[in-house]
């Protein structure tokens, strides 16, 4: 798997301190290339490798698999460095994978002259993930989208369907003002 | 300030290539040297630099700054490698920044053998935070605790005391088998 | 519909003032009678009018449509007595219908000597339910259920299938000790 | 106490089966008489028992306690009629106590013409309440008030002070077109 490949190489360890090295591409140019796109487009573009991802995506290391209009799958490798205090995969990690999964499956149904804001995301942790657990996977997709406020939800499961957290979120659409 | 010429120093850009290397150390090692410690002498020990934080503090960047019984303060420099594809704070960073504020201060509270989990974890956003942010503090608190179940809130600010977002989350304690 | 037909004939109304008279059963003998039932027996005893209703479903007019092992439908017709201030059924109504429709959900699949409370509630209100909405049905299932907590989730529509709530649960199992 | 009177009035109980009379006020004319104010003021016409309360909060017993700008309090006496089929009380009506709470505290900063609509709410449940635990208090405060969205929170306590719930919740400002 790439993912675990580029792990092995990255990384540095010596008694006990490891070293890896984040690369990702100034964010204004991608805003600047993706302007005359749509969600969908965007979206697109950056799964084939055409733009950029978001900074935070390479941070945490989530990858997008699927987006499709109105539902996206990202998903990301447990991994030493995502690990709180307990050994497990910190809540906020996979609170960002979901806000990711949920905000790009309400982004995909959006036209290249409006955006969002997240105004609250509530996320059910119902199974710790460890680096055991492998590649867990986000699925986002969108409940309810009116003109001025949508309501999105995730699951997070790993490639047997296990779950291990579940998210609802509220967005509030900016039309003409991206 | 001390992050800030981290990030300086770390970064290495080239025609919007950007990249830096996070250190961490092999979190096992923490988890032994502060087997025998209470929640809040773990905390403590961490602040003082004698134990090394989790591996998701220092990739996103998390700063200890204030511990006492029930409350803690953790700050974070907003940088460009927390952006999401609007260009500000991903939603899912500000919410570990709080999900560690909060956890931190009920872990302040319990013995050496407890531990917790998170249940859920609601964040509302209600201000974007970008690189002019500057830095953001969350302070986390204890609201109830009781023998088997409590809960947390937290807010984040600007040093000027501006909110940007409020959080709320339910833990379950773990007596005796941390 | 006989709960039309019931309002109908409880209200009185006078220069704008209304009244209508509400018939309870006292819980505890429901309690009593319900003992040995698990928690699916007692949802069909309600059902099929063996045990009496929760003092709360009577008050705000819920009935019990459905009921299966992990799935509930409950329902309600929306009425000027759940109005709020806007002329809307007020959300705590709603938080009424959904918490019920999960929670029995839950207990649809709990032995008789197992109960659970529960620890937090997030609904998100989609559309506004006036009178002429009619009525609204919450079906509640059970996302996960672990030794200790489970989570459940709600959607409201109408008979039409369209939205207007959807929430998410989190619940405490308690175990020989109902 | 005013409702514990009523209440024994109101009650008439044969064999186990009780019923109580509920009376309220077309809340057109209340929406009718207040159209003028804003609402601080309708808060106060309803407090001095110029304007009627809404149905919902004469079927459930709130009582309005305390109103002052961006802050209410209302509570109300636990009785058998709010009871689940734990004879706690019903999770929903405590979600309809604070969503009162904090849509009041919000409601009171908002001139004639604005209204609000809530966007989600989320409950923490942390002790139950029972006919024994007396009346219960809703303190709501409003957190963050911008152009088009706000932010509330409360707490439930008794008399005592002893906490037994608290939630917080998002809600969209509508402008000029209540």
């Amino acid at each position: 798997m790439t993912a675990l490949d580029t792990r092995t190489l990255a990384d540095r360890s010596q008694d006990g301190v490891r070293s890896r090295t984040i690369t990702w591409t100034d964010p204004a140019q991608s805003r600047f290339r993706g302007r005359s796109m749509n969600g969908l487009e965007r979206l697109l573009a950056i799964q084939r490798g055409e733009l950029a991802p978001p900074p935070a995506a390479t941070l945490l290391g989530m990858d997008l698999d699927e987006v499709e209009l109105g539902r996206t799958v990202f998903s990301m490798l447990a991994d030493e460095v995502h690990e709180n205090p307990m050994g497990t995969m910190h809540g906020g990690i996979v609170a960002a994978l979901v806000d990711t999964a949920m905000g790009c499956a309400l982004s995909s149904r959006l036209p290249a002259d409006a955006g969002f804001t997240t105004l609250e995301l509530k996320t059910n942790y119902v199974r710790a993930i460890t680096q055991a657990t492998g590649r867990v996977y986000a699925e986002g997709t969108v409940v309810h989208s009116g003109g001025r406020v949508a309501t999105t939800e995730a699951r997070v499961h790993d490639s047997n369907g296990t779950l291990y957290a579940h998210a609802t979120s509220t967005c509030l659409i900016l039309r003409g003002n991206r």
